[in-house]
């Protein structure tokens, strides 16, 4: 079995992008703020969002499942505020949930959740609840950067999230570090702001100690990890002028990374340095890169025709890598599987 | 010959230090500001600071001549104003100045720019001009966040950055791209904050088309260009789904990548992707990671072994990555090393 650990909602129908249009008019004249009730999405809308995208593209490339989240460029938990956001993260995860249930076979949920700047993280606790056990989902998208490219909270290590990770060790479900839309003219948000991202929340598990409150806690760091394995020595040497663990002690059993990294060179050096039980599957389908890469002929997403070509990982790794660890990380996952 | 393009003054007398902060004490209260007179350091000081630190790494690694530039971290353009950088930059570049006076076989320079956020970089075209042409200085470095970890200025492809690219085009000296401390909380200087600047600078390249309207504009970008090689797949696919031309045409005539990363895969991947024409060699010492690797029982920072071992480098390749593409990308080096 093949589990793609990250994929997003970007196909959603048009009407869900002119609700949110509408609910951002609202903010400036709340003559226009639209009900909830507004929006009205057929069963038969959303099968031909899913079926000519994400489903095609798991049969053409051989994946069995995806677990799947709203689209992250879209959280925008940087617009408006507290009010604004528990209503479009409520709607966006309940889209998810209708996806999973009209192709239980294909998708399992992951919540986006509703974060603002400076809005206390506890804020999102009643939503994760309610996904979690209401929806059957998985896991969340946790964003480090509510500001979207400001980053004006405390960093991941902060007691200031403390409240929501209680809830994450008491639901039992990991956290993908997903940043949003950056509304900073300096990031390219797939491009710049996602990998800083990554980057950025591990250098902040290095210069704290998380997880000795958190030991069950987990994180995904998607897109490889950012710049992570890349700088793998940097690092290990960092936190070894900090005086902390090696990185495989002190890191490597609460965080692990995916792997949508677009090219071969990138998925060789990410198997070479991180141990296999640590990166999980993923092409982050249909996302950030569009378009047929002309020195292979495919996808530059199909991340797994990299890994299925780094001829030094043993039947076991791959096995690990495309369905075993997902296990692991996601307990409800591995419990719903059993049923 | 090898030339490392990438030094820093970090081992600079303690008095250095304690005239700065008599010089941020100086904001709070100005009785308490220095004049710049009050800093008194001797030859032997210097000669002291960089005998038993950069010149005994040379030797020990077998290199010849770093490009040499105030510390980075100690650049500090979001503290204060525009006159308490215009003094503080002058003050370290004139050391930088005595440093290679004292070692002129040794040592090139490369100067700081007296930047502030908010405050338009034309203002540090007279610092770069004296630089140069009083000081033989053959390029400098370039914050793309004065703000200290805030991103609040325009990218490095806005028109505001225009003036001082005339100046640098017409002196015909490169620019570092090279953040500074982070007064972010969110973000470890050296852990995320340089990364993250040089994945950032490097999609605002090409997100637009700088390079048109200065073709003969040169930026390196250093710590192996952030999470950049890693990612190449991710920034190709992004450039053609922009309908870009291919990255190697559309950037790499005017941008390149040092050699700062710290283990044999990240080096191994780096010299993979990105053509030795576009390879600078560099080891950022006395720097960002200071202690001894115990995989291979090698400072991690000594980037030469890395480089040796690659074993599909050609002498060809070898000579640009050591010294050659320095006098491409530093004309004036060039000019300089032929009198």
């Amino acid at each position: 079995m093949i589990i793609d650990c990250h994929g997003h909602y970007t196909t959603a129908p048009k009407s869900l992008e002119t609700f949110r249009q509408r609910q951002i008019d609202g903010l400036k004249d709340a003559r226009l703020a639209p009900g909830k009730d507004s929006l009205v999405i057929g069963d038969d809308e959303i099968r031909d969002s899913i079926e000519g995208a994400q489903l095609r593209i798991q049969r053409e490339r051989g994946t069995d499942l995806t677990i799947f989240s709203p689209r992250a460029g879209g959280m925008g938990h940087h617009i408006g505020n507290a009010v604004t956001s528990a209503l479009w993260s409520g709607i966006c995860n309940e889209l998810i949930h209708r996806v999973c249930a009209l192709f239980p076979k294909n998708f399992v949920g992951v919540c986006q959740l509703p974060q603002s700047p400076g809005v206390p993280p506890a804020n999102c606790i009643a939503e994760l609840d309610r996904c979690v056990n209401e929806y059957g989902f998985i896991g969340c998208n946790l964003n480090p950067v509510p500001s979207g490219g400001y980053w004006t909270d405390p960093p991941l290590t902060d007691r200031y999230w403390y409240p929501l990770y209680e809830k994450l060790v008491e639901l039992d479900v990991p956290a993908m570090v997903h940043v949003s839309a950056s509304c900073n003219p300096a990031f390219h948000f797939t491009g710049a702001h996602y990998i800083n991202g990554d980057t950025t929340a591990f250098m902040q598990f290095i210069s704290a100690d998380l997880f000795k409150d958190f030991p069950t806690l987990r994180f995904v760091i998607p897109h490889g990890g950012g710049a992570v394995p890349y700088h793998w020595g940097r690092y290990r040497g960092l936190a070894q002028d900090m005086g902390k663990p090696p990185l495989k002690d002190f890191l490597l059993n609460n965080v692990d990374f995916d792997t949508c990294v677009y090219h071969q060179a990138g998925i060789d050096l990410l198997t070479k340095v991180i141990p296999a039980d640590n990166i999980l599957f993923a092409s982050e389908i249909v996302g950030a890169v569009r378009g047929i890469d002309p020195e292979t002929g495919h996808y530059y997403d199909d991340t797994k025709r990299y890994i299925d070509k780094v001829d030094w990982l043993s039947a076991a790794d791959r096995e690990k890598i495309f369905s075993g660890n997902v296990r692991k990380v996601y307990p409800r996952f591995a419990a719903r599987a059993a049923q």
